[in-house]
């Protein structure tokens, strides 16, 4: 018989859960393992609210096993660390972002991209090698294996900084690895939330003429002044939208609902690559004749390897890149992400966990 | 009013034309315009029968104007150049194939993607700059811009060459553009036809191990032993079809009729490539969720440019590299029409023009 969650590890620990579809959260105590060899114990200053965390709580993917303690966008400060750590050292600032395991042996670990190693452990929700849960950043502290933490740079805002750990990297990562990172690029940004408005920032770091394409007019304002795109688009009005024909480089599509493709596809030139990052899973249409006369590429990207993420975290601390968010303590969570489902967001929730989440 | 297709050049030309949606071809007497300073005249020697050439005749796509003469897989001898050739002379062997203009000064044409150039001509069933009709390749001679015109390698057939210069390039520009032509990879060919055996071809030729997917059980031996394809998967077997899973690093998909998508996206491992050269018009549906969970691509490409396409003559004519042909004569042409239509071929038809058509 499996251990209850407060007893199959030694150390005690403790965070907020979601206990039912309801996806209702509410403080949890758990229990975490004893310091390894090769693990990194932190305690846990920030985490932030990403959309996956309203899924999983509520089961919307239909593969959540509860309780489920959310949070993989999780900033703090090492309190321990195993004989054999290299990297780190008690009282460094450090992060844990989607993935806590992988394989480190197949094809894609030897890569570098362990986010595509099929046995990959997702911080939360999923089960460690042991048959033990992983439990995320909603918490008063995690433990990981080394390789999974990235080291914080000096100068990147612990708050603001800590979304990177996946909208940061879900975005960073398609714009380099399929060459939308050239300064003088027109690239498109589709969606302006969590995930888009980091990727504009990247996208103007990086030297792109950057067009946001949305749903909502009003975000015109925020788009060009705010995070100094170039040009705003309204993703309805199709006069708007045939404006853009055969001009982009790349579109990095943000969006998880469904919503059409053709006309962003003839926003691409030649060559141009539409990559989804947003987990969308109702299909959608699409014609090879689209895609044929321009060589155009549609794609998809889920975050990043580690050593990417590391890179991404110093490329973000040199250009002074974070997120825009709105810090909370920890008892306004459901609040939160009732708000985040309406979109009434700029642009992340960040739960301020040292300050406000209390022992039980 | 427009001149009649006789009068409207000064070089009296025949070749056989189809005058209505039936598709029927028959023999047509037309003109062509006087070499120009840039422009190489040559008799034709061959000519392919490529599965376009029917869709045009029979107006499948709605925009045939008749009377049209298909033909884009040309191999001729040269007769006359212009002052200002540089690349030919008299008796000199050289190809034509889909194409006959570009504009010369968009992005696509500095990039040598004449292929991708909005002004580009075809060779056939377009209009020239000066609002002429071009005819293409079932006729007794051409002339074209010497920037149109392909070496014809020393070594390489004439009569099996020909189809090369569509079924090739459409072939090798994806394998080449998509980095599939790496030896030790594992690539897929969708598809046994005129494009589809060329692509085992190549695929062969750059070192791949190649898995073809065909609807039709009866092709494994050709595929295995006549054209050294390395696994035979029919793709309606869905058992098969997942034993393919996550194991191919390209998949070239030459089928031009709608048909699942998914499996063959299954089918690709981490940044895997699944690239259309088949004309669908119908659309396909994918989900955003089976590409990210391994960065996989979905992507079009149309034949190639002209420089690429003399690369891809000389890589052939090194490697002993030929379609495998049934040689007609020209008035067999309608015959060989509709057994192509019942895939009857293997694998191309290419027409003998110089020893069968014949004066009016």
């Amino acid at each position: 018989m499996a251990k209850s969650p407060e007893s199959e590890h030694p150390i005690k620990a403790f965070g907020y859960a979601a206990r039912d579809v309801s996806g209702v959260l509410s403080p949890l105590t758990f229990s975490r393992r004893a310091t390894g060899d090769k693990d990194v114990r932190f305690k846990v200053l920030y985490c932030g609210i990403c959309h996956s965390d309203l899924h999983f709580s509520k089961n919307e993917w239909g593969f959540t096993t509860y309780p489920i303690t959310p949070g993989h966008e999780i900033v703090g400060v090492v309190t321990e660390v195993g004989s054999k750590v290299k990297k780190f050292k008690v009282g460094d600032k450090v992060g844990v972002g989607c993935l806590v395991g992988s394989c480190r042996s197949c094809e894609n670990c030897a890569k570098d991209l362990e986010n595509y190693c099929p046995q990959q452990i997702p911080t939360y929700g999923f089960l460690h090698y042991d048959g033990t849960r992983t439990y995320g950043g909603y918490s008063d502290h995690m433990v990981s294996d080394e390789h999974f933490v990235l080291r914080w740079p000096e100068n990147l805002p612990l708050d603001s900084g800590a979304p990177l750990l996946c909208a940061g990297i879900t975005t960073y990562s398609p714009l380099r690895h399929f060459g939308l990172d050239k300064p003088g690029l027109k690239i498109g940004v589709v969606g302006l939330g969590g995930l888009g408005h980091v990727a504009v920032k990247f996208a103007k770091a990086f030297g792109a003429e950057v067009t946001v394409f949305s749903t909502t007019p009003s975000k015109k304002q925020e788009a060009l002044e705010g995070l100094k795109a170039d040009h705003f688009i309204v993703s309805k009005d199709q006069e708007q939208m045939q404006s853009t024909a055969n001009s982009l480089d790349g579109i990095i599509d943000t969006v998880s609902a469904s919503h059409p493709i053709a006309p962003l596809v003839n926003a691409l030139k030649t060559d141009g690559k539409l990559v989804f990052v947003g987990a969308v899973f109702e299909p959608f249409e699409l014609t090879a004749v689209s895609l044929s006369p321009g060589r155009k590429t549609v794609a998809g990207s889920a975050i990043g390897g580690l050593k990417e993420t590391q890179e991404m975290l110093d490329f973000a601390a040199k250009h002074g890149i974070t997120a825009d968010i709105e810090l909370i303590p920890i008892d306004y969570v459901n609040t939160a992400m009732g708000r985040m489902l309406k979109s009434d967001v700029k642009y992340r929730f960040v739960i301020d966990v040292a300050n406000s989440l209390k022992a039980p």
